[in-house]
């Protein structure tokens, strides 16, 4: 955590920016760079009878850092992937509750 | 936004079902046809040892939009699912919050 | 329901701990093992500018159960998963709400 699902660029573009992304990211968390997680659904897109390609939307998977994190985080991976060329994107965050996530089967909150 | 992710019809039968249902999602929603994605993600399912067909789990994921109009919206998917020949359909919502969603690094809160 | 995305193990893995991490399961939520659906997407994992494995994140989409049957719940999930030799398996739970949650048309809480 945080895991990102990233999409509407393509895989060789995300991994051009994996690194320097998650530096900035891990550095607005205040964390390590080794707990980020990026995934690329293999998915197919359609839009008026046609496949279109994938919809810049992001989603962010965490447990919940504030308002002033989070628009700092969102407004990193907003730089990123439009300086791939993408003219609109969006992000969301998705909250995990500390007390419905296990790690080894271990609860976060206890 | 609202984003679909459908799963248990083909890419062909979605693409068929996805401009007549999205004239009237649009048309519960009052909004412009432009605002919806329609994703099918390459997943594979497995139940009892072996691959089976993709279960037909819809996800919305949007703006809550009050029971009236998810109802609206619910029936809408349910009926052109159901068209394909499909049996049972199971339809989920996952609301976003406009304080966590940002549009070109912009709050939709703001 | 539940829903179970499983990640971090191949197909194979997935297809060997299946049916009796299932059958766990369904005796745990007291509930037929035909309630449940596994699916693996077919995501491809980034991290430091490479594809990386899968990350054994584990999301268990539901109606929630209450914090006893969710340990033991995640720990069931987590033992199988080790079992295939993982080192470290994170499980999280995303509660659905049966006022949004439909079967055929239905909202399941009528």
């Amino acid at each position: 955590m945080p895991h990102i699902v990233i999409r509407g660029i393509t895989l060789e573009q995300t991994k051009e920016i994996s690194k320097p992304l998650v530096e900035e990211l891990a550095a607005i968390c205040d964390c390590g760079t080794d707990n980020f997680t990026f995934e690329v659904p293999q998915s197919v897109f359609i839009f008026d009878g046609e496949e279109v390609p994938s919809f810049p939307l992001i989603e962010v998977k965490w447990f919940e850092r504030g308002q002033e994190i989070r628009d700092k985080f969102a407004q990193a991976i907003t730089k990123y992937i439009m300086g791939t060329g993408i003219q609109e994107v969006e992000v969301t965050f998705i909250s995990f509750a500390e007390s419905a996530y296990y790690i080894n089967g271990s609860r976060c909150d206890e």
